[in-house]
């Protein structure tokens, strides 16, 4: 049986059959791809998907969706692409796409369309023979009218490069030029494609999970996404273990160029996909800790790991992308974007610019949760930041039974009545336990005290005392206790995983707790708590107040912003203002180094504990 | 039989055992080469390897001899170590060396060491666990510190150069840091070397032939040159047919790999021969005419042979050597000097820059002669200039029995009573005619009335009425009449390599004429003629007036400048301002198209008659 879609997007309107009981998601996307916005791959992780059901009917919204859009949301029809389906005919409208979408605490909701990197097309005048005067000269004065006439004169360039030279002496005599212009410097210049577009990339670099955002320059849309784990994650999962690896010259150049073709395919699919062409792509901006931009540019490392923790290089730097080994137009720029010290990186700093803490009234925290937890604290008087080595626990690394965000994985743990309940992604049977799920079981344990407030399993004789059901979860492993989410299974957490989350847990808690009395401030006077990062998202704010990652007193002011740091790359990518804020975020941040702290310690220690129940 | 040799250069004091009747130039080259200077390859053609006999006995100078140097110097104990033979034992004094000596209508005789590119040692503060700052920045502020102390704070680098990432990560370690500083950019950064110099190379780029000149950037001691013929020649004898090689993209490969790996070559034999590590190369600044400096960058030159001769680039480069091929430290740099127009290069730019041409008080004119005739006329006030197709007759090709400034060539020709006499080089039986000997040859058959001042050889009835001893020169070949030097061996002129030599000049002097009209200057208000180039130091300048390559008013104001180019290309090596000289040298140059020019075409016409004897 078939149904009628009705389909609004912009201005576009579409008629299609679909079948009864197909996902939204999937009949939008076998019309056109980029119409849907799916950073999660659709398996309902991100809410993003979002679609409008102006008439007719979807099945009604089951519970994770309830999780993912608040009532009011719900109400106004507001429903997830990646989980409704189809119960009849159905007219849908979907939501104006725009840049990468980023709850921002500054003025900058809406990106400027002003980019750093420029195709410009020209023609410039014919040289003669009573005025003689070489190509260069001649390009290099159209392009300084045709920026100026942009509003852009400050890219007017100086030179051509040399690499740019043999398409220069042949493009000149054949009309009109292609030049793409970045940092004073023309990259490239061929000859013009009638139908040539600018396309850009903003790359989110993460060790474990690449994400590049492809926009178009000219309208500011944001045309598709691709998200990938990052394929030097056979040298390990954590940075360590990669500038480990590359402390060898060889394997240095096998990151770098594993990495490279990694973003140089996915920018060639993304590309492609939209019917585009290659040349096409004139910008990358890359956010990456300081460790992945290391690789991507063939630095070595190794200082990185080793006290004082000096990198190669932090400052904002825009290469060819050609001499990174990237692919896209000859021309095409890569920009990295700044970062604050070695382990507060491009990422945090295109977070910190993408929100626009930098600008922002107020006092507030940011916090980017990965395998090390990024803090920062403050706003337009200043911002101090830290890194505290938390450890991969929070994304199911060095977890018995942990998983990252895949089919299967128990995201979500609750207590319902006298019982533990907990739901998969996509519904699946348990596979194993992702940080979300492992955040929430831990608030389960705590409130239903299988773990006391030190963070200990309970011994036999104590979970005797405990409702029947939640006693069975309970049993003795061969290297400790273990507590069972599904015995059927086999899917437990067991004493040594829950030390890994107290540990993680202690590091951002007493991270936070450093900034704050370093600044003098209580965590009663925070304004806001800003979660990001693909965790932070998923994240139930109250689980993780529960455990204690940070003060309870924020649940209410926590702000869920999703990939900051690729919004940030992007919205650089397509403004000149907004790669500047990279580097005035950057300039604002004072590191702040926990590991020779004492204070930092004391808290640290405090902070193991588990709170007590509120 | 042995004499003895005492020896002084400078602080410098030798004796030696040298063989009885030996040169010179090979006694003091065998002690050590870098003493002595020796452009022609101790040819007798340059007249640079001046020494000065301070007692003892060598060889009485033979009439080569007399004709490189001047009466007084002679008579001052001046002699060239080429030509000079011990005779007993002999006491004798280097000239103090300095930079490419140039004669200079400037006020810049000397050359002030302010270096464009610099090698500078820094020790970089720690960095330390509190203040934590990347390698780039701890270097880019050492430097900015040294460099101020050395009162360069212009070349205070932006940032290190992406290739220089790997050198730094791997040296900030590792105490002090040797950086190559260039435009603003870090081009390299290794750990500092005990006991490195900075040492420059200035590369006069040919057609013809490629000089190189090794400077010492702190000393400004020039330490040795190096000439070759340039390893292109095999794609043709003139600029022309390079490009149309060129055309084809393979080729054009072809011709950069060979002239980058040729100046490569040069400048490795010239460093060790030094006994210097070639990491102490750092700097090279390279002129040449617009189609060698394409060639090198790898630009395709096609629109140079084009009308309306819009060359792909003419302002002045600075590139990583090591990106165009170039050898040397590994951030040595590679200025490419700026040229006016496609025929009118880097290498008269130079030239200019080098006599001081733009600052000079009145009017004076420069004359490079080679392939191309390039003119320059003007000063401080101004300077136009053009190029002549000149053709290579000058340089001994398209001439039947032409030949290079080699041994044997016939490099002077002269009447003697009434008979026709002449020299070769070396002494050599004759085997061909070189471009002096071709001018002065001209300027004997006129003189004798061979030829007529039409161009035409005599014929068999006009030759009777001669002396019998001239009569007998003239005779018959199967392409029409030759005029025999060396009836012996073969070697004559014909009567179309005289048409060949008549069109060359009356190009250069109908060049002249032109740019003296559009000035509205008359050849008695010429101040000055310098002559450049190889052609230019050989020519007899009396001869020379006789044919009319310049008016005979010109002869007592000729000042014979030798290789200015490369004395420009070696000075801008040495320091800012001379580089910056040519810059200004190309600024103060406005480019007259000839072959548009009806004045330029009727001047041509009226100059391919030869004046009448004066």
């Amino acid at each position: 049986m078939t149904h009628i879609l009705k389909l609004r997007a912009g201005k576009r309107n579409e008629e299609i059959r679909v079948e009864a009981g197909s996902r939204v998601m999937d009949a939008i996307s076998a019309l056109d791809p980029s119409l849907i916005d799916a950073p999660c791959g659709g398996k309902a992780l991100c809410g993003k998907c979002r679609i409008r059901l102006v008439g007719g009917r979807l099945t009604a919204p089951e519970e994770r969706e309830s999780r993912l859009l608040s009532a009011a949301e719900l109400s106004a029809g507001l429903r997830l692409a990646c989980l409704a389906r189809f119960e009849g005919d159905a007219e849908i409208e979907l939501p104006a796409r725009g840049e990468a979408s980023i709850i921002t605490a500054g003025p900058k909701a809406a990106v400027d369309r002003d980019p750093p990197v420029r195709l410009v097309v020209v023609a410039p005048s014919e040289p003669s023979l009573e005025a003689q005067s070489d190509d260069e000269a001649r390009l290099l004065a159209a392009l300084a009218l045709e920026l100026g006439r942009q509003g852009a004169p400050e890219l007017a360039p100086g030179r051509v490069d040399l690499a740019a030279l043999p398409g220069l002496a042949r493009c000149m005599r054949e009309g009109s030029v292609e030049a793409v212009v970045a940092d004073g410097r023309v990259l490239s210049a061929v000859p013009a494609r009638p139908g040539a577009r600018q396309l850009g990339l903003g790359v989110d670099l993460g060790t474990t999970t690449v994400v590049a955002y492809l926009v178009d320059l000219s309208t500011g849309e944001r045309l598709a996404t691709a998200s990938e784990l990052n394929s030097q994650r056979s040298f390990g999962a954590d940075v360590i273990s990669r500038i480990e690896a590359a402390a060898d010259a060889e394997c240095l150049e096998v990151l770098r160029s594993r990495i490279t073709s990694q973003i140089a395919a996915m920018a060639r699919d993304l590309v492609r996909a939209q019917s585009r062409a290659q040349e096409d792509l004139v910008a990358m901006a890359i956010a990456g800790n300081t460790t992945m931009l290391h690789l991507l540019a063939g630095a070595p490392p190794g200082a990185i790991a080793l006290s004082p923790f000096a990198p190669a290089f932090l400052a904002r730097r825009i290469e060819g992308a050609a001499a990174l080994g990237l692919s896209g137009h000859p021309g095409c720029a890569a920009i990295l974007l700044p970062g604050v010290s070695a382990y507060v990186g491009a990422d945090i700093v295109a977070g910190i610019a993408a929100i626009g803490l930098h600008e922002a009234p107020g006092r507030s925290l940011f916090l980017d949760l990965g395998t090390n937890g990024e803090i920062a604290f403050g706003g337009s008087a200043g911002i101090v930041c830290c890194a505290t080595a938390a450890g991969p626990a929070f994304e199911g690394a060095g977890i018995e039974k942990g998983s990252g965000g895949v089919e299967g994985a128990i995201d979500s743990v609750w207590v319902d009545g006298g019982s533990l309940r907990f739901s998969t992604i996509g519904g699946a049977p348990a596979t194993g336990i992702c940080g979300s799920g492992l955040v929430d079981a831990l608030a389960a344990f705590l409130d239903c005290r299988i773990v006391d407030d030190t963070g200990r399993v309970v011994d036999a004789g104590e979970a005797a005392a405990l409702p029947s059901a939640l006693a069975a979860l309970v049993d003795q492993g061969p290297r400790g206790p273990l507590v069972f989410l599904d015995r059927q299974r086999g899917i437990y957490l067991s004493q040594a995983d829950i030390r890994a989350a107290q540990l993680a847990k202690a590091a951002i808690a007493a991270g936070i707790d450093t900034l704050l009395k370093l600044e003098g401030i209580g965590s009663g006077e925070v304004d806001r708590l800003y979660l990001a990062g693909g965790f932070g998202s998923l994240l139930d704010v109250r689980s993780a107040a529960r455990i204690g990652l940070f003060p309870a007193s924020l649940v209410d002011r926590v702000i869920v912003v999703g990939n900051a740091s690729g919004a940030g790359a992007t919205a650089a990518c397509l403004s000149r203002s907004r790669l500047a804020d990279c580097d005035r975020a950057r300039a604002a941040c004072a590191y702040v180094e926990l590991s020779s702290r004492p204070d930092f310690n004391e808290a640290y220690i405090e902070r193991m504990m588990f709170p007590e129940k509120a």
